[in-house]
């Protein structure tokens, strides 16, 4: 184990195409290089790999051929996996086959969430890193985001009393009227279920029920396809006169009943561009029994956008455990019992900053394996690799990072959605998470 | 006929317990009495009619003992019929029983909303009263609301397009963690059905349904009581330590599409006394293919609320319908494409005056059903009481008023929200309009 120096990590599927993953975790590691390394990059072309290595100046960096040099001499510790619309579920498959079979010292793989897996493609893989030991995150980071975790920590300090109703209403920018001439294919593509539901409300649901600490016991959900057809616009937005089918949804209307104290929750993902001028591209109404939580962003994406965070309620006498946010929070009202308080960090881009929060996370958790593991009594004598050293699932705690498993547990959400809408019915979900 | 004089009411129901009904009906009347004249009272009880034309100073009203001399001997036009929570249904029979064998000239039967009358009861006097040529009216006085009119106006001429999606918020008062002492009983009654869903959200989808000129082709509703103890509260709201049970609702949570363009609409009425924040207690926003519009309440009850009607979008040329409404909607921001606008009437009393619009609109059908049938070039020779007289439905007209039969459909949607709650599934609804 390397303790004390940088976590070297390996790309699969960083290239000039795919920008998302350089806007996000090029930028991301940029920003924490002292505990992170890019050392390995690997495409299904190793021109691809060759030339992003030239374009961001990754001067650290190898291009692997074959996946099993990738694992097996390239000595990372970390394997990141993303990709810009192509299958992917097989050169995962091949990375784990080489780590049960080469020498190698990886112990993290870090997945996209849009990655969509099947279901069962991502059973497979939580059973199978479990028994090689390997620590697995999912990029599922407005979990990180400090509007999130400042609202988890009211709502978990008693803040705004019990949580008895909720209303969310996002966007998601590319299923509306228009259709930018270089959007990613894959987006349009029915069968890659990158849509509006995986995704837009994914991430959505996702930080919701992590706020609450609670998972959904009964949902129902409709699906649209109100706009069979976009316009084609340039860069510009302007219209390039040219009418393109479409088969994704547009709209997703959900409701359902938390677990946890049967809140009412109704949450509605619209497709379209920003066009809503009574309230913002992304809202999340949270009332409860001594006050209000409002969560605001100007774009319909909760885990790449800067938001605004509102606390209406009362306040509770807590020792602060982040004080940088609770110093950017700016108490406007406040007679002792009252408070009304707003949060906002105005420079905070949110599209890299979640993200360094996310290897932050990682490199403090392999700070502390290794320490745990370094100063243990008796000198650990069974093999590094053991299930006891993984963390299985984040669930609802603050510390660590969200896994494999939570994303298992929202795949199986996002899928009730749709068999929800297909078949007409409300279902009850409260063992998915199990 | 009584053409030019005013038109004489017979009320049922009317009494000093009856506070709603001398809040509206009765100060309504009260504003049109150059149109309107109460001259009779029927409750079970004479000494309470005795007492309210006592406390109202009804000098021209009589007190009857029978519902027979009531309709026979009172010359009544209209009869009125409200209730303070006691079953209803067995005097409105015996109206139209009396009608029907005794000498009388009774054209208008007008009902509150809130009889909550079974899909059955309504049906038969549905059938009744048409038979016998009576033209019912129904107190879904909201459509009467001059910012409904207005946002009504902004929709049908295209200023805001084509509406894309629809979301409700609304507050049901009496349904939170505090009981008034004083509350009528028959709200905490399962059995009366007056309840979040009959009565909010009756009244606010209607509004909605309404505006939109649309009626729901699928529906999807979960009811909650979450709340199943109040506190008892002094009229000053100060809690009196006793816990009372409460069975009826407290949340529901409803979604849907619209027939007519497929539109999404998300709806959530939520129990208890105006707290949330940073929402007002009634929201609706309808977005559109050109535009928003944005309707808000202080309290949650659509048809006694004062309003705010918000309007972003561009700029139709029409001419005004209404020049009143037209002259207080105060323009913030136009050049020439884009609009924003907002209505309000300050001094608004919506409580009394969407109700003096209803009796307005039923006394300018007089008006013309009189000059119809007196200027027609054949005399007409049949009988006075003809179903060619009466105005079966209002649906989504902007003149007249809601019957019976607008009423019934939407008692069927009320009936098919608690059945999709029961049954656990996504309904289709598209017949119940016919």
């Amino acid at each position: 184990m390397t303790c004390n120096s940088s976590i070297k990590i390996g790309f699969i599927g960083l290239n000039s195409k795919n920008t998302l993953a350089v806007r996000t975790h090029f930028q991301a590691i940029f920003q924490v290089s002292s505990l992170f390394e890019i050392s390995a990059i690997y495409n299904d072309n190793i021109e691809d790999s060759l030339d992003v290595i030239d374009r961001l100046k990754l001067q650290d960096a190898t291009a692997y051929p074959s996946l099993k040099e990738f694992v097996s001499i390239s000595s990372i510790d970390m394997v990141v996996v993303t990709s810009s619309g192509e299958p992917i579920f097989g050169n995962v498959m091949s990375v784990l086959d080489n780590i049960r079979e080469c020498t190698n010292q990886i112990r993290y793989i870090f997945f996209e969430w849009s990655l969509n897996f099947s279901i069962e493609q991502t059973e497979l893989i939580v059973n199978e890193t479990r028994q090689l030991g390997i620590q697995t995150i999912v990029s599922l980071q407005s979990r990180k985001s400090p509007y999130i975790v400042r609202a988890k920590e009211l709502i978990d300090d008693g803040s705004i009393g019990n949580i008895n109703s909720i209303e969310v209403a996002g966007n998601g920018n590319w299923f509306g009227y228009e259709r930018k001439q270089k959007s990613p294919e894959y987006i349009f593509d029915i069968e890659s279920r990158r849509d509006l539901v995986s995704y837009c409300f994914g991430h959505t649901i996702d930080a919701l029920q992590y706020l609450t600490g609670s998972y959904f016991s009964t949902i129902n959900a409709m699906i649209f396809n109100n706009i069979p057809e976009q316009t084609l616009v340039d860069e510009q937005g302007r219209s390039l006169g040219i009418k393109v089918a479409k088969n994704v949804p547009d709209h997703l209307l959900f409701q359902g009943k938390l677990i946890k104290g049967n809140v009412p929750v109704s949450c509605t993902i619209k497709g379209g561009k920003p066009t809503k001028k009574f309230t913002k591209n992304l809202v999340i109404d949270i009332h409860g029994t001594k006050g209000d939580l409002k969560i605001e962003g100007d774009a319909g994406f909760i885990e790449l956008s800067n938001l605004v965070l509102y606390h209406s309620g009362v306040k509770v006498d807590v020792a602060p455990e982040s004080p940088d946010s609770q110093a950017n929070g700016q108490v406007i009202y406040d007679n002792n019992e009252e408070v009304l308080e707003f949060f906002h960090f105005r420079n905070y881009n949110a599209l890299v900053g979640n993200m360094v929060k996310m290897y932050q996370a990682i490199a403090n958790y392999d700070a502390i394996i290794a320490d745990k593991f370094t100063t243990y009594p008796t000198p650990v004598q069974s093999p590094v690799k053991t299930e006891d050293k993984i963390s299985l699932m984040q669930g609802f705690q603050m510390d660590g990072f969200p896994t494999l498993m939570d994303a298992l547990v929202l795949y199986r959400l996002v899928e009730s959605v749709y068999r929800s809408n297909a078949i007409g019915s409300t279902l009850n979900v409260s063992n998915i998470s199990q």
